[in-house]
């Protein structure tokens, strides 16, 4: 499909972007292409879109069903209990509303860890997003779970061909204190072999970090690394308690991470993100919203702006994170975590684009569209997604968005009840 | 003017709410009243509208003008030489914008201080909204600088009852480390003879403390308690820097505090806004944004899901602040500190009135309207705002947002070139 945006503001610049089949082919104004899709971007700004680092999809369907309690509690008494009632086609309702509520937030790559994966894959091809998709693996240390888990993970790889480039098989070992050793290491070969993304919790909770030492006698970082789990194919989610030694290791081995800000404040996680440790140490790092339990709302904007303030309280520097830096985290860093190639709005290159509406009271005076981003606007803003050379959402309407509102809901309050 | 709204949810239930003049006459289904305006308030809940407890609401002109500096420099080097610059036409269009962005977001009453009293007032009334509007009393420990402030300030309340109900004289001390204890207790015996509200950055930085310290020995509030200014008229801003000793003086008086979260973190205030003694003392508090050079968004409900979460986390525990009391806080509450009344849908009350857009992705499945509102939710939910019984904005559109935004922004870049 060829897509032409007339007169939109990039870099400063009022200018049209021609792009066909998802590759943007010229950049300049009174562009002379004839497209099949002309798109008016006056008083819009362009920008490439938002990538989600860490969510479990399908858990829109739990979103506010439980808040404000214990952590314990929370899990044990509402939201286990609502999991081990999930059906197929409840996943893929509540993974079909987080692509929608991700469109609709100008988030176009989400990378999610869920059960059911094949549910979260159909809904992100019907949705045309892109979802980097794990299956929780959890084998409790048991052997035959193990065994289980890996078979499943093998289906699941030679399936995921068939969802492509909407799903991208990932390997999602759920935590180390749900995960074997033996089933790490076959994950890490077969990854290698693979060349497979790795999604996994690290360095969450203090709970982890005591799980480890009392098994190991080392930290998360420290075990994973003994039996050669980091490679640029990991991808470490919260990382809250990272120590410096781990932060070392984690740069040696060219590991990535990221960051959930929202989730941690809101289950109370006890220790910040370090990030100075982890900016000193140069690791790639992006955001992410977490599943709507925790959160509760796939806003990467919104998760920014709190990542972006929580750095500067957090090392008592207002020119932490600054808001281009965030964004480019969110776009550029966050594409290449994910082998995306360059996420930047430039001839010759690919990156999927939204449109933000600068007809709002927050974006003006306007002086500065990172720091209006970042410090002002949330998802709201986003009036227009490109995804893979199609437009997704225009007007912010994405078409069909009433029936799978309906729908998610409609499998939510049945699955309470059930 | 009588406005009915049909089937719209209210605690749970479908219903119409017929009111007059503010005051709200019925609510049952199937109102049989005639009225001025009838509002379909299908798919969308009723609740009162959000207080915004701080701001400089003319600052929206500094918006992303300076960010991500060190304070000082960025007082010192930008926000101080833009304001020696401000005209009164330049904040009328800037507090113009804030009410205008207040009304997107749901809020109809903000507690104001800044330059030139007038415009901000003048703005209030042409948006119709409510602003508790003060001067920034600063005299740097001069004494005829104190005389004129004073004889500035006795003038505005004397004009501020040409601008009734829409602007609400309030003092404005700006903070102790600018305002003498001579001008201090002229206002506290001027505030009690009218009974004036008074509105000051309270125990926001470390500085602060220490200027205290040096000059009277005492603690921002032990001195202010010296002086007999606490009463329930005093609002106290920010309170990061607050101990047990202070909170316990606070409660003894009867004073009132304001948290702005977002602030705090943006210019790395250091501390945490002591939410455990507050919330065991129970000093009533409300929450502010802060003006737009600090925050940069006059969005409340973002700023309570910032309270609520950074509640939890530095406590330690998940069931601080949880969704209905934020809620509650930001709009019973806050209306008690300002004197409002009973800020409660009910029949024979006169709250403003917010409808939010139930139709959103970030409201499926809509398990807990409280829950949906403070973690998921943001300003831009917000469908309808009616003010003292007039509506102020209806399918998101404000009559007139066009020509505001444009001044705004033409004044804000006219100012930086000036």
């Amino acid at each position: 499909m060829k897509i032409l945006i007339r007169d939109v503001l990039l870099d400063g610049t009022v200018t049209d972007i021609f792009m066909d089949n998802g590759v943007i082919l010229q950049i300049s104004p009174s562009c002379a292409r004839t497209a099949d899709k002309v798109i008016d971007g006056r008083g819009k700004a362009a920008l490439p879109s938002l990538i989600n680092g860490h969510t479990h999809a399908a858990m829109t369907l739990f979103r506010g069903f439980a808040d404000d309690m214990p952590l314990k509690n929370w899990l044990e008494e509402k939201i286990w209990v609502l999991e081990s009632k999930l059906t197929e086609d409840d996943v893929y309702q509540g993974a079909r509303l987080a692509c929608l509520e991700m469109i609709k937030n100008g988030v176009t790559v989400f990378n999610d860890m869920y059960w059911h994966w094949e549910a979260t894959a159909r809904a992100a091809a019907d949705m045309k997003i892109r979802g980097f998709i794990s299956a929780v693996f959890i084998d409790m240390f048991d052997e035959g779970t193990g065994r289980e888990q890996i078979a499943l993970n093998r289906d699941l790889y030679a399936l995921s061909k068939d969802y492509e480039p909407y799903a991208t098989f990932t390997f999602g070992p759920h935590a180390l204190y749900t995960v074997s050793k033996a089933s790490l290491e076959w994950m890490r070969d077969f990854a290698a072999e693979k060349d497979i993304l790795i999604h996994m919790h690290l360095a969450e909770t203090a709970d982890e970090d005591r799980f480890l030492q009392d098994k190991y006698n080392m930290s998360p970082v420290e075990f994973l690394d003994s039996i050669g789990l980091f490679s640029q194919r990991y991808i470490g989610c919260h990382g809250c308690q990272l120590g410096k030694a781990d932060v070392e290791i984690l740069k040696e081995r060219d590991a990535r991470l990221v960051h959930v800000p929202v989730s941690n404040l809101k289950l109370a996680v006890g220790k910040v993100f370090p990030h100075r440790l982890i900016e000193e140490a140069g690791i790639p790092y992006c955001f992410g919203t977490d599943g709507c339990a925790s959160n509760n709302h796939l806003d990467v904007l919104e998760t920014m702006k709190f990542a972006s303030l929580l750095a500067k309280f957090h090392t008592g520097d207002p020119t932490m994170l600054p808001a281009r830096q965030t964004l480019e985290m969110a776009t550029r860093t966050a594409a290449d975590i994910f082998r995306l190639g360059p996420w930047v709005i430039a001839e010759g290159l690919s990156p999927d684009i939204i449109l933000i509406d600068l007809n709002r009271p927050e974006f003006v005076p306007n002086f500065d569209i990172y720091s209006d981003m970042v410090y002002a606007a949330n998802g709201s803003a986003v009036d227009t997604v490109i995804c893979m050379g199609e437009v997704l959402m225009e007007n912010r309407v994405v078409p069909g968005e009433e029936e799978i509102m309906m729908r998610a809901s409609e499998a939510a309050h049945a699955l309470v009840k059930r």
